[in-house]
């Protein structure tokens, strides 16, 4: 039975501040470090192993996968990164506080682009700080300047039919630490969730979410390590 | 003009001891840890970037690889790992004290082993402590018994030939992050350096070792980067 595990990245410094972050690339907390390890330890000690690891081009995840990994004994597998894992681009929220952003926008507003399926939030303002476009990691990559969740899915599952699905097909036991949103993206698919429900599914940080697959690569059971 | 770097991993806990360690899995230092970053930030510093890296499958040269790849902003660069760019194996060396190892066999001995081109150390006696039939990690590697340098530039080269070799010649900027004798293969390999002169070259820890290459992919220029 394919073994797929999804972890999200452990506290980042703007989790904390309570900021949109997108695309920009904020590093994890100490308590981000800690939880990060600690999903290491808690999959080796349950007896979890890995093949293949996926992870995306921004550095909280790219960490949380090596701490995870090194926490395991395991800082040897393959780990590959790409720009389609990355977070929804949240455009011109990128950087602002979510307690200001409802202020100037309105509560409403806001929920409809945190939780609304296809809506995007508005894109960067000319001249913002937060533009990606001289970032050399994303030379050749179509920069999004604002993503609804429909718009990360609409490249995450690409890049999950293309890379990771004939992985998990093959028998490899694969790792993918990655975003809320990318992450999301993904449950959504596996476990056939309809687009109203998606939005409200919270993925808490730094936990594994062991997925057991079926032979179609769909969910046949899902579960958080720490609830087993 | 090709740039490719060498560095050696940061001190690990058996350099500090003064142990044979070989294909055994020691840890960085803390002192490791600090050469890694710094390494990472001088490279930084004087302008240096990479396209794609290399690593060995042992932990202390993986992170010497991310955290110098961090300390450059670089974490999303690929990384590709391979156990062809492992340590030399000492054989039933592995884990003595170096002067232990000499008040057994003798200073000569020792120095033959640590020094001679193509003798290899004994092999590890039955029921070693350092064994690593049973390392996941090895699944399917030709685990080498124990071997000279001159078997260690016979598993580095065609590795470098293969997969590091064509990188460079496609114009990629290459970071290799190994050990004192896997690297002591490519500087031979890529500088000329005769069979007798190679094994009293000392490659320091954590120190950039940049080649420029011709177009043979030989050495053009190299130095350390402290040095500039």
């Amino acid at each position: 039975m394919p073994t797929l595990v999804l972890l999200r990245h452990g506290q980042s410094a703007w989790n904390l501040e309570n900021r949109f972050t997108g695309w920009w690339d904020v590093d994890l907390t100490e308590q981000g470090v800690t939880e990060a390890w600690a999903a290491g330890e808690n999959l080796r000690d349950k007896g979890y192993d890995f093949d293949q690891c996926f992870t995306s081009f921004q550095s909280r995840a790219i960490k949380t996968c090596n701490l995870a990994l090194e926490a395991m004994g395991r800082l040897w597998l393959p780990v590959e990164k790409d720009w389609r894992l990355n977070e929804r681009s949240y455009g011109g929220l990128t950087g602002l506080n979510k307690a200001e952003t409802a202020a100037k926008h309105g509560d409403d507003q806001v929920k409809l682009w945190r939780r609304s399926f296809d809506v995007p939030p508005p894109p960067p303002e000319e001249g913002s700080a937060w533009d990606l476009a001289q970032d050399v990691r994303y030379k050749g990559v179509p920069i999004p300047q604002t993503e609804s969740l429909k718009d990360t899915i609409a490249r995450v599952l690409p890049y999950f039919d293309a890379k990771i699905a004939p992985q998990l097909r093959d028998g490899k036991r694969v790792l993918i630490a990655a975003h809320g949103n990318s992450l999301r993206a993904l449950v959504k698919h596996l476990s056939g969730i309809a687009d109203a429900d998606i939005t409200g599914l919270e993925i808490p940080t730094g936990q594994p979410l062991v997925y057991e697959l079926d032979d179609n690569l769909r969910e046949r059971e899902r579960f958080y390590l720490s609830e087993r």
